[in-house]
């Protein structure tokens, strides 16, 4: 055995056509790499939760807050330093945060120290008794928050299209596939039923995520709370209050009961395996649509000008369902490392979470949110083809009916395993013809599809707010 | 550049020492691949959930079902018939199955001969409206309850002495650790608390689990109960009470709503989860317990006769928790494979998920045994080391202080941020001493306990019914 | 929002119809989990290797290489001990061993005292200067080899199957199909060649895996040799002689150059990621052969009497292709333990490894065992179907020739972009009819498989040794 | 057991301090969504190689590469087109090819379109004979290979770090750990030897990629070369000359031989697996390096200005080595996804590799390239702390003899066993004492490493060619 032989490789440096440097130009966004879910995939509104910007707003929200709580609960705070916090706080500058940064290689101490430069007269006070933590991970509850919140918003939406696709279609009869096999016939505003079932059920558990999301709040470097039993002389009712009322102005209901430094990096895993889930949902649904689309039965939108190949010209590609399956693999495979990440932290706290976590979250919920913008799209042009359709029905007819002969024949005391054999033979032999039976297909299929939706689905989206203001992104590409 | 070249491997057959061959003689345990989750680690009630005689047992009692509640339906079924399935039900003969699926390839087939060989009064009607995954599906959804049964109760009696655990040590302080560098103390209850607080959580989701579980019920080949339409003459109000009729029978409150062949592949996902994160939950105590062995802090149960090393005779080694760390990691990596096999599935069934829900399944739920086995024993003789303990704050007693001083520092006017600074320049250059201070090293860590235990953990477990007679298996290694 | 309340879940104790007992009845089999690996699809070859008698036995063989070259060396060991160690060697007594071990808690010593009560000459001079991991580490490297080759002998059997397939059916013409929408003509040929081509790849792999296995050899405690160093008076040549006899005693060239107590868990990524990708390459077979299932093109072997569903029975499924799928998905998921257990390793060596090992290698191998198993039996009875390939091909003709139409077009001075747009709109409106080209449509689709097969596949095949006496299970269901 | 009853969640739209916006503005940088690892822990380099521009100039090689080659084989193409195409090369209006894109939906051929309006009299001869698939596959094996060789650069320079460091405290006795206990001493040296053997197999296995990394050449839409057989009037020696000729333009020996529409996904998984592999062996030495560093033996750098923590103005963490442990499980995590790619591949191609891939290709090098600049500046200014290890080794020295006088014992007639058990026993009686040995207790370290530097190390690096003008990034946060 030998490995085949090849000659050496040459390791020059690459020949980057472009040339690379650290300086930032005006073209950097071409020159540089660029995630393709904040430029190509998901809407600009999930970009914009994950946006530097935003993450520096909301740390500054945090030292307003921490401020004015403190001084409600009695600290030495002026509200003249509560104000001027308030009235820099828009004042941003990514230049001089970047530049203190190089320095202390610290980011919340660089945007602690940029901000009060803008906001001297608070300086003393700010960041009392917190620890980074403070700021990092309750910033985070909140974008865990927001970023659900517009997933379940968009999911809402999408189940709203498949409660009407489901009824406009609960009655079309379709041949049924197991194993990829001609089976018993379904209707096709069942299966728009099962993926919303499945997606009704991800709804589900990503709101109990966010229904069990209680922030950090204020715990201290280690969790004990041991600084502000100093600033408050050991009152743990007042430290308890500023606990809670930090996140209640965060618009939580209450703090964590217990940490270490950081809250349990097993929350981020409630998130993050509700969000593979729903991917899971939507890949479940695009191979159903691609095969769907070999079958010409049921086929995603396809527009007048779109190619579908540059070399095949004839071809109408299930592109949408397609890049559903690429995008849902990616994020069931990103979501493992949350698990991975809680599982192997140390004591109060290892700092190994960190560089992850800042790739893990943001792209998870990006992806998330170009699978719903991806799966609006497709649900929205759906085309059912009814000649296609009935077409194949005819064509296996035949042995549909079989299993309705076979329960006719037990109902008239035949033996259920003689006849299933009888007919294997039949069919094996070539003999088997269409007799035509007084029974459905398609059994109960249109019936569950009414039941499902009058007794599951209408409840359960009436029962949550009205998704008003949902936007997709009509521009994406 | 060149691969390391070595001589050509010889491809000859394996020299097995011992002969191998298909015959199963008495000593095939030995003989032949065993699981050790079976054989070493798990508890021999979770093994017997998953043992090929109750499965088959859970069949029967299926076919006892179905045939029990078509006849109450007004099926043409006799309760001769009934009765001969019932009387048949416990002997099994296991070689006479396989004997027959050797031919079949068929293995729900094949146990249905096998039974109506000893029940023929009621072959003719045995299996009635039904396809394979009535069987499988159901049985799964047993299965799946009896496993996760089984863990809460472990769980239960774990978070109990947990419970017991941060009462006792609630006040004791020891040195905290963050990036396992030592950190402002905390107390050994509180660490004992932190990992109830998670296991605390991983409750509530297998919980919910099993909550959201329905059964498959009665829903034909393809989901559509066609063939319960023939049977019942189209009446679909009889069809739902044998659905649901099927399913509170086997003690759940009812048939799921929709289903292809077989139930959404989607349930896995959320046992499959739970596990995993429990698993977590046991990976991260099981981290710290590792690290707070090396600092001889807390320690495991150490038997007399126990060797730590074959080599070196002082060993004492945290084996349980490496265990711990190794059975949590195969159980995360096993669960990624039920949202996969969802995520690809086709249509109204594709027989994809089979082969590895077969080993998916029963290996998650006896990983998961073995670790509440292992995370018992290790609560049950866990040795906390007092002496060791206080050394290690005395030694940093001077830097601990400093957050106190920081705060009374601010308190009294000046600067934060400045202070920090000049503590850091201190300890850089050595200068720092212990100075006293009047504050608790370990702030509310205490009382943060005793309000967890009060108001979240002791009413969670009252909630739950009591664990009695739940057992934990001594005799394991 | 609200969670969909359900009525509180009764946790008593699942009833088992089996009892469960530790008592290990001659009944065992079937009322304890038994993994299906080992009873059902994997051959009884790779089940020995990976039992427990194999295992104990290759212990007993380098208790005896250790002695016995120790004793070459000059270490004061009789040729009586060595024999008496020999003589002893096929007595094992499990039962025994494991009464030891419920007390030491420690398995390489409870085999060590064991073997020792067998051959009490050899007892003061068993495992001198040798910790554990001389044992199981180097056990573990020749399981990985007798593992590997067996897949290996296996592999080839399969690429000469594909050689065969890809020459008897290089010509035939099939439809194509990118997204699962029809394509540009290939030949059946062709798509066996890829099969082979990737499995080939695999090959290589798992090669490249087996070339550079250096087994631990004598490396003592923490991988300094220390013990032997003062067994062999500070001579390192004589320490480097042993390391390395021992190894040519098991068959390999050299021991590893460096170890900490054990051989780098980077090892085992090596044999699971090769085995993984083996699983890989089998799973997008079975992907094609589930589609060309679909479309009864290729279609894998169907018994007479085999039943696809019990409740249709004229479903054909292609169950092999199914078990392949299932199968794959199982090994991917399952590799992916060996990363992470080598990426979490503390220091000289850390316990977390062990009980994970104990089930990921056997598992590995077994399911790869499997796999090859399935993959042999489906392309020894693959069917090709002439008839339905030629009427696919037919419908689309008209578009196929497109193609040809186009670049013909474009040789005499034509846009290939203008007609490329002409082609797609004749299409849209259904204008495209069949016009006869003068070329193949399936190019040089026979030629690049005749090519590969006399390049690349058969000198491969030929410089591998032949593979006499491989043989498959036919027993296996 | 009731679920723990919250508060209806409000799902009112966040309320984003920052207004989204599809516009992009000059400050988009800040507003939306950034990748950090191009943002702040990769090095430039690596972020051009993946960048925007630079593919699209691959792109446009590619066309004028193929309009070449087939004009000298002979088809109607002037040298004034292949002129045309080389003068417009660099005019690349990123703005335009979106703005096409937006109608076809596709971008192989929106760049096509863009590049033919810049070199109009190329516009009919471009692309052909191609599909997408040319260009993009093509472009992707080009990628893979630059990524590959920048990061084999680095790993160069790494390994020299390792080959100095090594040698200088190659006997330097320090504690040895195995279960993070103390065991038999080791020498510095010798765990940066460790971390070679590791990373010096890692450089292997990237290497072996490199090797068998052939490009798809011309082979199109469904892998037949069938357009090339009608341009070409077939002739399949000029079509082989033109797929070898093309690859040999793109700097490798040969294309691929054999493809569907693509190369085979596979191909992916050799690079994502080797890149995880080198994530896995850097995460290995990140976990060593945190516990060192709790040790305080051998620290990281750290810059005197450097924040370790906002509360704790003592602290001094192990960023750097924490850091590499987040990042490398990232990588770990994200290279799966190319084995699920490959495994769910259908026929001659399926479009669900793209959007995961334009994700995972890029990020697995990104991350691995961060990882590289981390492990360099780690080792570049690793501190070895002489006296803390050294006063380690004395608290232990009395057990770490006990190896010795076991070896010794034994020697002189005592049985290894019954050693073993005295010792243990004077252990846990805490009877045990220094007593002095006359050999080292780190046994052969020194030689060990003398000897892998020497045979192993040294001759590999020098067979490499040097890897002059790599540069780190000391820019980098």
């Amino acid at each position: 055995m030998k490995v085949k032989k090849k000659k050496a490789l040459k390791t020059k440096s690459p020949k980057l056509t472009s040339s690379s440097t650290t300086k930032v130009s005006a073209d950097q966004t071409h020159n540089q790499y660029r995630n393709i879910l904040g430029s190509r995939y998901a809407s600009p509104a999930m970009s914009a939760v994950f946006s530097e910007r935003h993450r520096a707003e909301i740390w500054r929200d945090l030292w307003i807050i921490l401020a004015s709580e403190e001084q409600k609960l009695g600290l030495p705070i002026s509200s003249a330093q509560v104000e001027a916090l308030k009235k820099a706080k828009k004042d941003i500058d990514f230049d001089r945060i970047r530049e203190i940064e190089t320095k202390l290689k610290h980011d919340v101490m660089s945007h602690l120290k940029a901000y009060a430069e803008k906001a001297k007269e608070a300086e003393p006070i700010m960041h009392l008794g917190a620890t980074s933590a403070f700021i990092t991970d309750n910033a985070d509850a909140l974008l865990l928050k927001e970023g659900a919140v517009l997933i379940l918003q968009k999911l809402g939406v999408i189940l709203e299209s498949l409660g009407s696709l489901m009824l406009t279609y609960k009655n079309l009869e379709t041949t049924g596939f197991t194993h990829f096999q001609p089976a018993q016939p379904v209707t096709v505003g069942k299966r728009f039923a099962l993926w919303a079932q499945d997606l009704l059920w991800d709804y589900e558990e990503l709101e109990f995520a966010l229904q069990r999301l209680e922030p950090l709040g204020c715990k201290g470097t280690t969790g004990t709370q041991a600084s502000f039993a100093v600033l408050f002389k050991n009152d743990f009712k007042k430290v308890k209050a500023l606990d809670d009322g930090v996140c209640k102005q965060m618009g939580f209901d209450r703090a964590v009961a217990l940490s270490g430094q950081t809250l349990s990096r097993k929350v981020d895993v409630w998130f993050l395996q509700a969000l593979a889930n729903l991917g899971a949902s939507f890949s479940k649904m695009s191979y159903d649509m691609r095969l769907l689309q070999h079958l010409r039965e049921v086929t995603e939108p396809f527009a007048e000008k779109q190619i579908g190949s540059s070399a095949m010209p004839y071809k109408q590609n299930p592109m949408l369902a397609e890049r559903i399956t690429g995008l849902s693999r990616f994020l069931m495979g990103l979501s493992s490392n949350a698990n991975w990440t809680f599982a192997t932290q140390w004591l109060e706290r290892s700092l190994d979470d960190s560089s992850n976590r800042r790739l893990t979250l943001p792209e998870a919920f990006l992806t998330a949110d170009a699978l719903c913008e991806s799966a609006h799209r497709l649900l929205k042009g759906v085309q059912v083809h009814k000649t296609e359709i009935k077409n194949r029905i005819d064509i296996y007819a035949a042995q549909f009916e079989t299993e309705a002969l076979m329960m006719e024949g037990t109902l008239k005391g035949g033996s259920r395993q003689k006849i299933h054999e009888e007919i294997r033979q039949q069919m094996l032999k070539g003999k088997l013809n269409k007799k035509g039976i007084k029974y459905s297909l398609s059994g109960f299929a249109s019936e569950q599809v009414q039941d499902f939706h009058k007794n599951i689905l209408s409840p359960f989206l009436k029962s949550r707010k009205k998704s008003k203001g949902v936007s997709f992104n009509a521009a994406a590409i």
